[in-house]
């Protein structure tokens, strides 16, 4: 018998409808002979909803008031999950994080999970019940307020609950059947993965692939919780988040534990470009400057220093971050201006950022020929690079990057008319 | 400096207007020099939308997953209110029943209060806070799962916070403006009601007033908290609930704490009567039809058993009970109907119940007069009669009840126009 941890999203249970598939999804694994934890988010519209009420009342509101406010969402949700469940003819029950055990620091909105303690969710299975849990919501250890995880938090729930549980797997559902090799609404020949390593989606989800939050992924690696992530409108494999290459796991007897050189390429449109143009070439200033961010508590991304012209003295720092926080960081530098002693600020949001993952480029030295290769003939710019072991970013004109998209896909064999080349071995 | 419990109902907190109304009251409240402690039930349409929910999936909802959905009302509009008093300027932080310390048996959907340990109630009001408390909700001491409390579970938990903080008085806010003589729908000329004791208000509870709940009186009443009802939209005195009128506590200096004959008219269209004809006149028999009646747990009210007709070896048994009852009890007793022997049952809604309550009339002999000459003098035909010390009700035909209501306030002279002479010491 296995344990199995399934996540279903709001939009998997926004109406009654939705409530009832996934009920009946529940139940079926179930049947099929597993013990079942189910995480699961807040009913569609209801977080909107509330963050509406709230708006009409403040536009500052306590975060520890915001927290117990958008925790009645996920209430809502897996009790009627549970009802659902009951009317199905198996027994369920519900807990809320607190519960649960899920036991956070004191961030409210942010909240980062400490520790996992899930003795009645351990009861409840053991008694033949179906636990659901609700996801994105615990309690903190020190002041035993009610906090929320942030963004990504129902599937770090689920994986936190996975592992705290040893779970044979964590189910996490979507609308979409899985991880591709590239976004399908940007490359119409993207293949679904079947397999990745933590590692490799933990550089996909940094890169700007959607489907699962980094918090989560990072989670799932360190703990060592295999991920599968599916559809909730189908019963296919999804695409298997395998935590460490190396393991043992096997998804199914005989298939080859080979790695592809590469997984899949990801893009961003969330991002914009800082330039601080004319910075005094002397030491400390570079650190001067991301001092000044970082007190902003911005987050930066791609970071290039530009050669000093010669015999200017000056040298100019780019760097890229969310769109969101650009007003604060500009703000932040030209009121810093004098003291750092640059000349201008250039911003623009009109960049694309694109990245090559996959953990067989560390062997195979051509990758980097060929992503350039591909980019050159294409006609696109590139305006900055970032590389990792497994990851190749550059940054290009925003309305180029879906072509550089495409061109990587072919370029790398991803296309799937030619599948079976994706794979380790063949030199690519 | 006093604390006050305030407690707000569904319709005060409809709407963001609404909140922002109650959040003023409460802010005025703090700012006249009090300590302030706010249970709120959930927003007006809260509930029913939970409840319509829950029946897109089920008609058989398991209880405890019941309750779970329902208490995510309270924390939306607890949370709110906070976030709108934050707004204001003071600062206020929400608790669900369970971090109030309200502990209940663990019978969902009706749960009883067993103790309330509301130490970080008053950790937060010791800081300076406004605490803002769930009401209706608690948590079971034995299975530490959520309940609800079932109706007049918000005014319930208000009197029990009083109770445990040792309030000076817990105001019950609500949409008129205190208790009357008789509902003023059906007697234009009820006056608003000064003073009751709290053994009055139990019996005008019980009765059919439905401005406060049985359950709340006779928790007031047990740990002599004073109950203040007002209305949310005035700032005008309503009526207080004494607990004992004995007690030495003074509303207002130099007023006098003489006791009225009588308090109120109160009346009651939601029982049905039923009448067991043909009942063998045999030692037992009695008992056996309110054993039938106990083991479909409904409630009787008042009971009449007629004379034994000459000879005939047979009597009749009415009695009357709350009409979403009345189907269960006549199929109780139609199963059993060998067992007892009776003949028949008539069954009748079209019945209603009038009480005069008033501490008074333990003293003054007359009052049973002056109630059944009025209502023979209004031609007003009286079908069962039930008394306690400081109550009588009759039962009547329904569409003569508002004209027994009209013509016993008269009688007793509670119409407004001669307000003065309603109070003791007049002989009446």
């Amino acid at each position: 018998m296995s344990l199995i941890v399934q996540k279903f999203g709001g939009s998997s249970v926004s109406d009654a409808e939705g409530i009832k598939r996934v009920a009946r999804r529940i139940i079926d694994t179930k049947a099929a002979g597993n013990d079942v934890v189910v995480v699961v988010s807040a009913m569609g519209d209801t977080t909107d909803d509330l963050l509406d009420l709230a708006a009409q009342l403040t536009t500052n509101a306590p975060a520890r008031e915001m927290d117990m406010l958008l925790s009645a969402g996920e209430r809502i949700s897996m009790a009627l999950l549970a009802m659902a469940i009951d009317e199905l003819g198996e027994q369920a029950a519900s807990f809320t994080g607190s519960q649960a055990g899920l036991i956070t620091d004191a961030s409210h909105g942010m909240a980062r999970i400490m520790e996992v303690s899930p003795q009645r969710v351990h009861r409840a299975i053991e008694r033949g019940y179906i636990a659901i849990v609700a996801g994105f919501q615990g309690m903190s250890k020190e002041t035993k307020n009610i906090t929320t995880m942030g963004r990504g938090g129902s599937d770090t729930t689920a994986v936190a609950l996975a592992a705290a549980l040893d779970a044979d797997v964590c189910e996490i559902y979507t609308d979409v059947d899985g991880i591709y090799t590239a976004d399908p609404r940007v490359v119409s020949s993207a293949q679904k993965i079947e397999k990745i390593s933590s590692e490799e989606m933990l550089e996909m989800a940094a890169s700007g692939s959607k489907i699962l939050h980094l918090r989560c992924v990072e989670y799932a690696r360190r703990f060592g919780v295999p991920l599968h992530v599916r559809s909730s409108f189908s019963t296919h494999e999804g695409t298997w988040v395998i935590p460490d290459p190396d393991d043992k796991i096997t998804i199914q007897e005989g298939e080859p534990m080979e790695q592809p050189i590469i997984s899949g390429v990801a893009h961003d449109h969330s991002e914009a470009k800082v330039t601080v143009i004319g910075v005094p070439d002397i030491p400390g200033k570079a650190a001067q400057i991301f001092g000044v961010i970082a007190a902003a508590q911005a987050n930066i991304d791609m970071i290039v220093q530009n050669i000093s012209t010669q015999g200017s003295g000056k040298t100019d720092i780019s760097f890229t971050l969310p769109m969101t926080e650009g007003k604060r960081v500009l703000d932040a530098l030209n009121t810093a201006k004098g003291e750092i002693g640059f000349e201008e600020l250039e911003y623009n949001e009109e960049v694309g950022k694109l990245s090559l993952v996959g953990a067989g480029m560390r062997s195979n030295p051509g990758v980097s020929f060929t992503f350039f290769e591909a980019l050159h003939q294409a006609g696109i710019n590139v305006d900055m690079i970032s590389t990792s072991e497994i990851r190749i970013s550059v940054v290009t004109d925003a309305d180029k990057l879906n072509d550089a998209v495409r061109a990587i896909h072919t370029a790398f064999n991803l296309d799937a008319e030619v599948e079976a080349t994706v794979y380790g071995g063949t030199g690519r």
